[in-house]
């Protein structure tokens, strides 16, 4: 086990790994020189220059990008929170293994590995409304279950999910650790009607009051008011911290499962980008409180890395110029005059 | 010659071209039996959508996509306006020649064939300050070179531009047309300092003075007032619609080429879309006035059709859900409970 206890995921937030200034400065300084007027690039220079941090080289590369799909089943979805039966995450997930959902064409379309990591479906949380969804054992088994999906020498990873009800297991971690309430975390998720909004509100107003002891502890929320393929985001963050790996984050529920993390140290951030913006409600709110900027605002709202999987799109923009493009001084090209 | 006077133009304006509403149709009911929840993808499902309008078929292609890059040298150069000296005009065509410029990086990401058409660079526009830029036959020259550069077998089309001083232009094309004056429309271009943008605005002002007679006339305006690499937009764009090719405007100077003709029928922007949103101060306000919703927002500001370059992958991604997902029916998945 990478992490025995909490405790051990609580040290390795109290000292994460950073990157590399001196490849940023660099980067940095390469963008200056090539032929567009200084700036004129953009978040494109910006991405360049982040992948450079975090890969420690002044020109990155993205060689092998993987989009890691964590799929997982909530025992809330017993409170009729979601438009769509249980049944339909284990069937997604056949969909991703015969090439069928959106986030395989994505991931072709990006050149990267889609991975997708089904987390005991046939084992539910627990309905969070009157126990904890999971101890800190099976928390701690679904974060590395995410960490090990990493390997080391990933240039880039996506993370995404799959999970029916999981857009109000999203919320709840929201509501727990970020005040607010139901109501500003729960939107309709896949689609739900106005009786299950309600249903959903009612659930995760329940949940805060069944589990108030717990709501000053970031990791305990993470047991007892997550899910395992939450779980497992965050342990392929870490993974991706430990190995240096910069990270694109999909939607609502991806970005909910750094939460708890974010809560230890919010220098876990550092690393991740925003993918895109959700058009589930609680999104925009969520990456304000982070201080992410998503890449992308194409109300989308499918999670399964889907968004995360079209920024890569933007990231592979990026290096191309940052790589590709020639310098004033190689082209002939007269400078700005003074 | 396509347009033999500016009446030609005005008579093609009354009568565009249009899409086929049945096969958009065909391609919003396959949106809806995909495997996700209805609407999920966003925008992602409208520019299929739109695609598929513009090309007449359920499922479109983007086999054959070209970007066009315009160039040309401006008169009002010599007011100073610009940050750069215009031999820069000449040495970014040549930068393009060599495959070092944003746009080649770009446009190799995109798989779209990058075509760049420089217009007269050795013949600037008259400084339209003090006299017209273009004759009515300057004009329909240099939208006949750009009707000329659309193959009819397109797929989807991407313009953009290059010129000194070119912002100006585009400033001067919407303060003429849309009213506000220089200070709604002039920002800074490649980076000019509080001088030169002064001078920028003193300039435009002192046209909309010296051309008040012809205001009313959004093809004399182009003429007078206007660039030969906007006229070739604007051509382009024409023979896009003649040939039913859905188009990506780039940013500000590409979108403000467009300006005349929506004056004639609102009608033209049916078959384009605005690749993004420039950093250049207008942009949004131009996306605005014309009702398009830019697809990113990045904050670049380079021209030389970057920002619809990078659009592209959009589409591609959109397309690749369109034609490559699964139905419900196919991969054995539950629908939304009733």
């Amino acid at each position: 086990m990478q992490f025995d206890s909490l405790d051990d995921i609580r040290a390795f937030c109290r000292d994460l790994p950073g990157g590399d200034a001196r490849a940023a400065e660099a980067a940095a300084q390469r963008q200056q020189i090539l032929t567009k007027p200084p700036g004129s690039l953009g978040r494109l220079e910006d991405l360049a220059i982040w992948l450079a941090h975090w890969q420690r080289r002044e020109i990155p590369r993205l060689d092998h990008v993987m989009i890691a799909v964590f799929a997982g089943n909530h025992g809330v979805a017993e409170r009729g929170v979601s438009a769509y039966p249980q049944a339909v995450t284990l069937q997604m997930v056949a969909n991703f293994a015969g090439g069928g959902a959106a986030i395989n064409q994505i991931a072709r379309q990006a050149g990267a590995d889609l991975r997708v990591v089904p987390i005991e479906l046939d084992r539910p949380t627990r309905d969070f409304t009157v126990a904890a969804a999971m101890d800190d054992d099976e928390l701690l088994n679904a974060i590395e279950i995410g960490y090990r999906t990493v390997p080391p020498d990933c240039d880039l990873l996506a993370v995404g999910e799959m999970g029916i009800a999981n857009t109000t297991t999203a919320a709840m971690l929201c509501a727990a650790l970020l005040g607010g309430g139901a109501a500003r975390w729960a939107g309709r998720g896949t689609g739900v009607d106005d009786a299950g909004l309600a249903r959903k509100r009612t659930a995760i107003e329940a949940a805060l009051e069944h589990h108030r002891a717990i709501l000053g502890d970031p990791l305990k929320v993470a047991a007892a008011l997550g899910g395992r393929e939450l779980a497992g985001i965050a342990g392929a963050i870490l993974a991706a911290r430990r190995h240096r790996i910069p990270v694109l984050l999909d939607g609502f529920v991806a970005t909910a499962a750094i939460v708890p993390l974010a809560q230890l140290d919010a220098g876990i951030l550092k690393h991740c980008r925003a993918g895109h913006v959700s058009a589930e409600s609680g999104h925009r709110a969520l990456l304000g409180e982070l201080g992410l900027e998503p890449l992308l605002d194409l109300r989308m709202r499918l999670g399964e890395a889907s968004g995360a999987g079209v920024a890569i799109l933007l990231l592979r923009a990026a290096l191309a110029c940052h790589a590709g493009m020639a310098s004033f001084t190689e082209a002939g090209v007269s400078g700005a005059e003074k």
